[in-house]
């Protein structure tokens, strides 16, 4: 055991992905998974040293950095169920796409002498598995890490630390409730828009001539339903606000459409250009 | 005159664009144009060989072959007010992104001696003016015909041909009430939903953790508020119809969050993934 090795429990997407660069920036990994064969393909590659299928003291109390790449769920009834087997002393941090459901009740049940810290890394793909694992998707993105009152200053920077070693384009510290409003805008919301917006109606017909705006609006509307189903229940509350917020911009626009009001549509669509000049890469 | 010249009526981004594709082509292009500015740089930049800004029935009437590059307004009023210019026996095509309202108003109110088609070629750019018109935004784009019992079989393939040459990706034949339907769905409603994204909230503190799915969903949130409000009122019934169809999907996935609904999530997100499918390039 060195300051260097860190555990990566689900190696899925995301990962496969961190042991990829963890490895590349001179961690030693292990990981644990249910699947024998992620375990191997993830050794095949190079991208851990070892690995097991069982949940094994020995194993797991080597380690004093560990990482959850699991569902939020899967993660909190792991630290239920399981956190006996980790050795004192250890960090623990995760990927979750949402962080005050979970950041909360893992800070509140877990044993004194450990420490979790929050963290989301902002890259994804439309695939799952770590067969499709890469951890190219992370450069140029966003690391955010989500501390609150229960976090050491070490542990908030060594888990910025961990995001810059494995190559993020911006490291930021927010807390797990601006995490979760922003998420639920930028994220779930879009999210939201793109299925409805390819389910609202009959298109089969429409394929043939879509062009790019079609396209782009869509390109999340192919979707891991296990996923995002449980990350929106998880933020129930703040993305429901979204909608409405998103619903009743909707409603503005038909309105002015439905009243031939050219100055409001005018308005709102140069408020829309200057806006998206923010969001420019 | 030969059977090769075609006369560009606005030349603007797509007039521009237009007038480079069809001399690349072979043709003889001359435009007209409000802007002395926008004709001397089409001259200088070799995409046109004459140009003016008067409405001149010597200059005019040199043509048999004239594509409006208007908005869908200013061209129905050019042809209401200025179609004796035009020599007995023009095939006249346009570029409005609506055209039930366009193409019958012309083929009513024409000169029994020409003839309009309606055209709509599925490319642009999010920035205006000939000074960024570039003819490459047509390769593998859509070029749509919308003919109607008043259009000669000739005059079609004709139309046909024009986007054929100027190397348009596909070439398709629809009826103005289809044109419309479609366009109101895939192009009107995915600017009005990238318009609501943008301004439903405040979005300033976000933008720096914004990552590519806001960023896609908004592209097209830069919008010229003149020329998309003149579209969306055009076609207002239909495009109010979208609107109502998509709040109503946004709703229904409301509804289901709120109900923490699992299976209905994932039913509308499965149905989504597969949907998708069929919008893969």
């Amino acid at each position: 055991m060195t300051e260097d090795n860190v555990l990566i429990v689900g190696l899925g997407l995301i990962g496969g992905s961190y042991a990829e660069a963890l490895t590349k920036a001179g961690f030693q990994v292990g990981a644990i998974d249910r699947s024998m064969e992620s375990i191997e393909y993830a050794l095949d590659k190079g991208i851990i040293t070892e690995g097991t299928v069982r949940l094994d003291k020995d194993f797991v109390s080597k380690y004093r950095l560990i990482v959850f790449c699991l569902y939020p769920n899967t993660f909190v009834e792991w630290i239920r169920e399981h956190q006996d087997l980790i050795a004192p002393g250890t960090l623990i941090t995760d990927v979750s796409g949402v962080k005050v459901p979970v950041v909360y009740e893992v800070q509140r049940m877990l044993r004194p002498d450990l420490e979790f810290i929050g963290a989301h890394p902002m890259a994804g793909r439309e695939r799952s598995g770590v067969g499709n694992s890469d951890c190219s998707v992370f450069k140029g993105a966003n690391y955010l890490v989500t501390p609150t009152a229960a976090n050491t200053p070490s542990a908030i920077e060594r888990c910025k630390e961990l995001g810059r070693r494995m190559g993020f384009g911006k490291i930021s510290e927010l807390s797990p409730e601006e995490h979760d409003e922003m998420i639920g805008f930028l994220s779930q919301l879009t999210h939201c828009v793109a299925v409805s917006l390819m389910t609202c109606r009959e298109t089969s017909e429409m394929a043939k001539y879509s062009g790019d705006s079609f396209r782009d609006l869509t390109r999340i509307a192919a979707i891991n339903e296990t996923m995002w189903s449980e990350l929106f229940l998880l933020n129930r509350d703040v993305l429901i606000r979204q909608i409405d917020l998103f619903v009743g911009g909707m409603e503005k626009l038909k309105t002015a459409i439905a009243d031939g009001d050219v100055e409001t549509l005018k308005s709102v669509m140069k408020e829309s250009s200057l806006k998206r000049k923010l969001f420019e890469k």
